[in-house]
């Protein structure tokens, strides 16, 4: 009876610590969103040995989305390395970011809706969201990097749909005499010359170097439309519009604590940024711009709806999400730009480390300086190197890094010479690893 | 000591069933998405009176989004509704087919993970992902609207980018003299010319409505491209390519059954779609072309590439997992099409029965047709209503309407008469039942 008794009470107690936990501790039960949920976490942690990843659209191989593996990795788990594969440190691709949202992958995650914003209208005038301008505004002011107030905001497909539309919209907006002269500095970002000779405008024509224009008589009877790119891609150099009196369009994709100090907000007039540079996300194609005066404004804001009707909601929806996971922890120990400052700055001291062995090649001169977002003094740590065949032999020194088995982008894309190559630090730490390791062969 | 009994199996049996509740038939744990999830869902509770919605990245009352009211609704419920507003059957905002998503949250709800697809890259070429490719070939099969076989496709931000991207592509390729010509028939929808018009390129130049151009000598010395589109925007009706050797832009944006009957797969060279008019979703920007010559292709391909790099693969993932969602129940009873179809056609048809109770206002008159996809002759369900004012004195026929409390679009917008209004039909049922109030006060 006694021990009948203690069975039962030991039921009862049994009983009510599963009813407790099911109704009250529980989390609360997922509905529609729970499949979803199910599947990105299954493919998740599909393995792919650390030198590849799957996603939820990749090709599906045996009934599940397969590996993409990194350069030079292959097999279904990316477990095997082809050591004689050329090291790829071509493009700008800022996979350096990848590791420090797989660490935040709750605060990063989002759930879109299959009825999520379906209209072409969203909360604020031409396409943008709100809440996303908001904490954009935000982001700015406690980097410090750059001067919001008094700024209108425009949203684009990354940098790259944007440094047109400002072309077409400074070329337009007040009056001026039609075409506008559009000029860089040398070395410069490919396509400000790409996209204004291609898209071969009635409104806007490339007309060369910046320099041709110092003190030139053709710089008065012309609108001139001056690229700064500060940090400058591909050499990493603190840059300054050159022409008086010429418009600038401000490409500050750089200007981050990742890649530099940085030193003070910047406040032209017109401001480019783009997130592939910032969270990393080069794939979700989303940029913003800076702008000062309302004629350029409006004019940027009619090219966007005549182009594409803005950038796309799902986009900005993920961006919100990231953006505010980066704010919450930003300013504290590895944030954002304490993660991505770290792998830059250590890429950059092993890549001279390697380099200064011999006087075949030599990098980009780079200094430390005092970051106010640090608040300390910090070392150089770009997103390129820009690599000099020292050797009057090496005449084409992308054509010798390729004997080496390394591939960059020479300078001549950036209309630059022969002798320089720019190297990419951004990408993967299995491309950054390999470059590291033809770039030690080639030197030694 | 029986009733004792009697507990204590009671207690077992109880044990046993939560025992296998939480072991065995409980689904699995979350991880770092059930955040994501649980927020998604929150939001999709917030109450809005069945007259708006809330999205995660509304504008914040009161620490949660707030509810983003239909048109003439107001309050934080969105529950007042204001009778003396306008109806808005302005754009062509897709919002019919909300309702069909709602109904289907658990199969299109996606995931994204903070460090999806980061990449420029992606598993196709041209940033596109393999997979969505094959599920849009699927999907125009299932439909038998369209011949993907030995087609190209590329991908953009909607169909806006293509259009121009294709006037741009079209022009440049097959090395023809410049500036080529690009025309349309009236009535045409307006981005066509103010595309043209507004990018000001040497490659093409607006050249006014397509009849101009028949058995002209102009035609034959100039390379002329021709929007095409079927069913036409506004009018709803087929059209087809009037000149005879010129390059065709085929805009099929509603070649889908909600619209029209699929009386046989489209072939031309070159089609264009959209997934606002297919799914739903203006607000991604998503589009397609279909190319059939390669150079026109690889012209294209370029125009995406120095535009904006690709349509963004955040809005690929989305749009593979609502194909998906779309594919799994075609054909079958309430499908998409059929929704679609039911929607549109009940739509049309109660707004004939009021504009037909007079003889003050006309519709474009339409019958019914065989439909291949639902093997049988279906009624029409248009996307606009295009309504002309019969009285002389109604001489512009959107003052009329705006008199009348309804905001259309007038006739001229799409180099049409003032006699002619487009009415928006595929908007939410708010704004619908709106349109149909205020016309049957007008036609009383």
């Amino acid at each position: 009876m006694a021990e009948s008794q203690l069975i039962q009470k030991i039921g009862f107690v049994l009983l009510l610590w599963f009813f407790s936990y099911n109704l009250v501790s529980a989390k609360p039960e997922l509905g529609w969103s729970r499949k979803a949920a199910a599947e990105a976490e299954a493919i998740a942690l599909i393995y792919c040995s650390g030198h590849g990843q799957a996603y939820i659209d990749g090709n599906i191989v045996d009934g599940r989305p397969s590996c993409e593996c990194n350069t030079c990795y292959g097999a279904p788990d990316c477990s095997i390395f082809f050591s004689n594969c050329t090291a790829n440190a071509e493009s700008g691709d800022p996979l350096f970011l990848e590791p420090y949202w797989e660490e935040h992958a709750a605060s990063s995650a989002v759930v879109v809706a299959g009825w999520h914003r379906m209209s072409y209208s969203t909360t604020g005038e031409n396409y943008i969201t709100i809440e996303l301008e908001r904490h954009i505004r935000m982001l700015h002011f406690a980097v410090g990097n750059a001067v919001t107030d008094g700024r209108f905001i425009v949203f684009g497909a990354g940098s790259t749909q944007l440094l047109y539309a400002l072309v077409h919209a400074l070329a337009i907006s007040h009056n001026s005499s039609l075409p506008a002269s559009v000029v860089a500095s040398v070395p410069y970002y490919a396509p400000y010359r790409g996209q204004t000779e291609f898209f071969d405008s009635k409104v806007a024509e490339w007309r060369g170097v910046t320099s041709e224009w110092v003190n030139s008589s053709k710089a008065s009877s012309n609108k001139v439309i001056e690229f700064v790119t500060s940090p400058n891609n591909p050499d990493g150099l603190i840059t300054q519009s050159v022409l008086n009196g010429s418009s600038s369009i401000h490409d500050h994709a750089y200007y981050w604590p990742h890649f530099t100090a940085i030193t003070a907000p910047a406040d032209e007039d017109v401001m480019i940024f783009t997130t592939s540079k910032l969270t990393g996300h080069a794939g979700s194609r989303f940029g913003w711009a800076l702008i000062k005066d309302e004629s350029v404004y409006n004019a940027t804001v009619t090219y966007m709806e005549m182009n594409t009707m803005g950038a796309s909601r799902d986009t900005q929806l993920r961006m919100l999400k990231l953006y505010k996971a980066m704010l919450a922890e930003i300013q504290r120990e590895g944030d954002i730009f304490a993660f991505g400052y770290k792998t830059m700055r250590e890429r950059w001291s092993k890549l001279n480390q390697v380099v200064s062995r011999s006087k075949r090649f030599s990098l980009q001169k780079m200094t430390s300086q005092y970051c106010n977002y640090f608040n300390t003094t910090r070392d150089p740590s770009p997103a390129y190197g820009w690599l000099k065949c020292e050797r009057e032999v090496d005449r084409d020194c992308d054509a010798v890094l390729r004997a080496g088995g390394i591939s960059g982008r020479s300078g001549t894309i950036f209309s630059g010479d022969q002798k320089h190559v720019r190297l990419s630090l951004i990408k993967s730490q299995d491309d950054f690893d390999q470059l590291l390791t033809k770039m030690a062969a080639l030197v030694s």
